[in-house]
């Protein structure tokens, strides 16, 4: 019998169809492969051919817009929204519209053509989250601006049109739809219990004696299978302590964080066979006060499935896979340890 | 400069990206071809092959699961969801959960492999608007039932699995979320108003001078490039006649309806060169009265474009072809007319 199962923050209902259940080889796609055959305007020597840099590190110096940098943040040569302008809102009769006023960044996150966050030093990868921390706080001062968004499209299946590993950032004058949903549930939860729903789930996933859904944990995050996920394999990295928004971590959660993102990266892998992902960070929308109810966290999301059309036109998810499921698969995976 | 688009019914915003308008020939894809090869369990001769049939339209008479039906209705096979048992709601700490109860249904719309919805006579397009409602009127009976979706996967992109052409139909004791939100936003503009969104959409898109929105009228229904639409050439048909459930429509609704829907997805063929489409049809929640402010219509969706997981994550959408755009292409394609 299949289960029907309710996300207990945005109220989502989920058909995890445990009759069918699909272990990872049951998936069939693309491995993705980095071929490095081609132009590459996020590789050394091709600076021009983004457009200026907006933020670049440099350990060992060097000028603008030329190699020696280590990261480099640019803003998206084709972006979906203009950083110029005021927004203009106005009514079209019973529509409403406004210009498309907002950020676009593209987070370049290594020079090296051939690395992905999985194979990159952990070093390095601590350094896309001081990045994604700077750009946030630099973006946030613009009061245009009501929720700053950081993604990361992995692979071409999951829509990433370069191959050159690169994180995205947008920020928006509204705040998205379902980021609304995620926050107005934690803040029901919080007016109900007075107490933070991500903190309960923490709380259940790690004090249950079997820990079915336990990915990993170490010192300031857990990894978890979520109870009613979307899709197959999906991973919520949620930090222990309690904290709305994740640019005011603590300089050693960053570095906790780091290690494991690649570990799990890693796992994703080792059990799928390099497949494409998304990864978004769920944090609190720029101009609200949601410190007592929400909590920021990482959703990984491998690509999978299709997802149909009605998926998305109903908010109705069919999981074949039960996350107890993939929790066994993604920690039993052996995978090198983080260096 | 792109422009923010708002949903006027759920409130979502969208990105019109007005800038890098992108034409039906930009779309890179695999077009929908029937190969035709193969076994095929919707074919005739097979019927023993799907479990035994549900519903079947036999003009010409012949017995149960035996060739010579004109439309026939199936459990699927590998049903999300079981028709049998009680749905037992329970906790689990902070989560609920109960059992999959539902109904699972495939409409087989036609013996002809060869066929799809664009090119079959029209009166079996309307046939297959029969069997919608047969199922609907007859699964509404069953009390644990809370919502009923009828929905449609065409092509191998847009999700389908067999290409035999076929809708499907689930039964939920749950209302899906995007549902939920469509009908709430429905209700604030009715409190507010004490009118139908849909019927003030109906009149501004057809009484604007330019109507440039607009894509096909008859007497019973208009065509809409949505105001806001999340995809490229998403089209809308909306019935004219204010009426919550489609299940209720008029016999002549449903006969103006078939030439429309066979009309809509020729058009759609010929403009965009076979595409993958879904189509979902919105109607109202089973045991709701929402009779003052939904109103059903059936929402078309091409697949074009890859949804990157940060879309379906944030509710947050890019649309490269703005729905005027769509609309111009749409009106302009030279179709047969409908037999």
């Amino acid at each position: 019998m299949p289960e029907l199962r309710k996300d207990p923050i945005t109220g989502r209902w989920v058909i995890i169809a445990t009759d069918r259940a699909k272990r990872p080889t049951d998936f069939i796609r693309d491995k993705v492969q980095i071929r490095g055959s081609g132009f590459c305007p996020f590789c050394y020597g091709n600076e021009t051919k983004t457009p200026p840099e907006i933020q670049a590190y440099r350990p060992n110096g060097g000028s603008r817009n030329s190699p020696g940098w280590t990261l480099r943040v640019v803003p998206n040569k084709f972006p979906a929204l203009g950083i110029e302008g005021s927004m203009n809102r106005q009514g079209e009769g019973c529509y409403d519209k406004m210009n498309g006023i907002g950020a676009h960044e593209v987070i370049i996150e290594t020079p090296d053509h051939k690395s992905t966050l999985a194979t990159m030093p952990v070093h390095d990868v601590e350094d896309v989250l001081w990045a994604y921390r700077d750009r946030i706080i630099d973006l946030k001062k613009d009061r245009r601006f009501k929720y700053i968004l950081i993604f990361k499209n992995h692979g071409e299946a999951a829509g990433a049109s370069l191959e050159h590993t690169h994180s995205q950032l947008i920020a928006l004058p509204v705040v998205p739809k379902r980021v609304r949903e995620e926050v107005d549930g934690s803040r029901e939860h919080y007016n109900f219990k007075e107490r933070c729903i991500f903190c309960d789930i923490i709380r259940q996933e790690t004090e249950d004696e079997q820990k079915p859904r336990l990915i990993a944990e170490n010192q300031d995050f857990v990894v978890l299978s979520p109870f009613a996920p979307r899709f197959p394999f999906e991973m919520w990295i949620v930090p222990k302590m309690h904290q709305c928004a994740f640019e005011e971590s603590q300089k050693h959660e960053f570095e906790q964080l780091a290690p494991l993102l690649k570990e799990m990266l890693q796992r994703l892998d080792r059990v799928l066979d390099y497949p494409a992902y998304n990864y978004i960070i769920h944090t609190s929308p720029v101009a609200e006060s949601t410190e007592d109810y929400y909590h920021w966290h990482l959703e990984i999301m491998p690509k999978l499935t299709k997802v149909a059309g009605f998926e998305w036109g109903t908010g109705f998810y069919i999981n074949p896979t039960p996350p107890e499921e993939s929790a066994k698969f993604l920690r039993g995976a052996a995978v090198p340890v983080a260096t």
